[in-house]
């Protein structure tokens, strides 16, 4: 359906057929109240907001098995080996007629630019020994590759709000469950239609990953599906996958941790497509 | 200087010693507000804000010369190539004893992560006919691969807010004379012991780049340096350089181009090493 109908333009979007767009006037401040409204409910469970880099290290992702799940989505930080005549060889034809770069000598790279927001809270909590629930949030630069790309529907970069809980399996099953009814109040306060889905994650190679398989037994991932096709948000139960990884425990246990999460563009573009190009007319 | 004095720790900012680091608590609010300030100094010529995508296109950077002049500099988004078999081989073994990724096949980039804000803001304009100068501000993430990194101060991924004009000769000079003038009360007003300086860009080789030269000629690039060592923010005169790459006129006459530029970190490390670590005691 999304290749079929083609979207109204977001006024203030300027997309640049590549995944990626930019953002000014009433787009700006559309993507801006969005963010407040999805802070507005972090704010529900006393989440403290962080911003985090845009790049994570490999190593903290190879050991959740990022790159076997997901190889096809990432993207890499690259740089070119530092030595005078790597770089003075690559600065004489930098780039070629179909404006790619030539890359000569690289240096392999440490780090992935974001796939997801909360796998920053994991790294920046690892080895960490908690009393109490922990709640946080952040809105994330995140990247995935895909085959193709639609404005603010499928992008490479994209802006992601997550609220995070770690704690007990009862707390986050509780912090959970109180999200949905409050993402609940909050899509019938706008008035989009949109409807909670299972759901698994876009594995590579499912049928041979066992976290898929888990995903499709266990009811760990719920999307809010706009108008029957596109997903605008989630909710993740992980179960102590990442308390066990990252070494985050309470009283000699692994934690575990779950996470609601707002795609921003994602929103911004059912509010078009709900409400018209006029910002006069948007809840 | 920066080598030999530990900088004051800044709370609420986590360094990870890779060029890049997160912020919560105080240093979030820190942040923010010093791009507040920036904020009110843009409305102060009516600057319209614009939000960018991380990604620039190698063939814009490259019509600038960007790769003969920074290839040091440059940070490229690189992509597995995507047939099966690739991904497959990638996956068994993507990292190494090192936490390096071992790179399979990969696709050759088309774009780099933004080097600097405001060359957005040529793309975005790029063939554009103007009746009157244009004034523009954004708060960009920007990339430097450097040799060595330490916190706020030299990083691999940071914000840079800036504030353009795109105009005649005449506008262009008067508006950066006017932010030089903005700047100051700025910095007295926070009481920050910080002066002007004529600068040259970090050119690889400078000495065989024409642009450099110039630089050394002309005085197109003034730093606000704090504390004798360390470049906060800068005003370059561009002449007509992007406004003939870009294709920018006014009355079949190509614009000249300007911009003002703050580094938010190193605005954010002046205040602690300025006024110590407790925020009761920042301005």
């Amino acid at each position: 359906m999304a290749e079929t109908m083609a979207p109204r333009p977001l006024p203030g979007h300027t997309w640049y057929g590549e995944g990626q767009g930019a953002f000014s006037g009433a787009a700006l401040a559309l993507m801006r109240r969005l963010d407040g409204l999805f802070l507005e409910l972090a704010a529900a469970c006393g989440a403290e907001e962080h911003v985090f880099p845009p790049f994570l290290p490999a190593g903290a992702l190879n050991r959740i098995d990022y790159f076997g799940s997901f190889p096809h989505l990432a993207t890499f930080p690259v740089n070119l080996e530092r030595d005078e005549a790597n770089l003075a060889k690559f600065s004489c034809a930098a780039v070629d007629d179909s404006e790619r770069v030539r890359l000569t000598a690289i240096e392999a790279p440490a780090h992935v630019l974001t796939p997801s927001a909360c796998y920053h809270f994991y790294r920046l909590f690892e080895g960490r020994r908690f009393d109490q629930p922990v709640y946080v949030t952040t809105n994330a630069q995140c990247f995935r590759r895909e085959d193709h790309y639609a404005p603010l529907e499928r992008q490479w970069a994209f802006a992601m709000r997550e609220i995070v809980c770690i704690g007990l399996a009862e707390e986050v099953e509780a912090f959970l469950a109180a999200y949905r009814v409050r993402v609940d109040a909050l899509i019938e306060k706008i008035g989009l239609p949109a409807r909670w889905e299972r759901a698994t994650d876009p594995f590579f190679n499912p049928g041979s990953n066992s976290k898929y398989v888990m995903q499709q037994l266990l009811p760990v991932k719920h999307e809010l599906v706009y108008d029957g096709r596109l997903a605008i948000g989630s909710v993740n139960f992980h179960h102590d996958h990442f308390g066990r990884a990252f070494d985050m425990q309470r009283a000699g246990v692994p934690l575990h941790s779950g996470c609601v999460a707002f795609g921003v563009e994602r929103w911004a573009s059912c509010i078009v497509q709900q409400f018209g190009a006029d910002p006069a007319r948007w809840p």
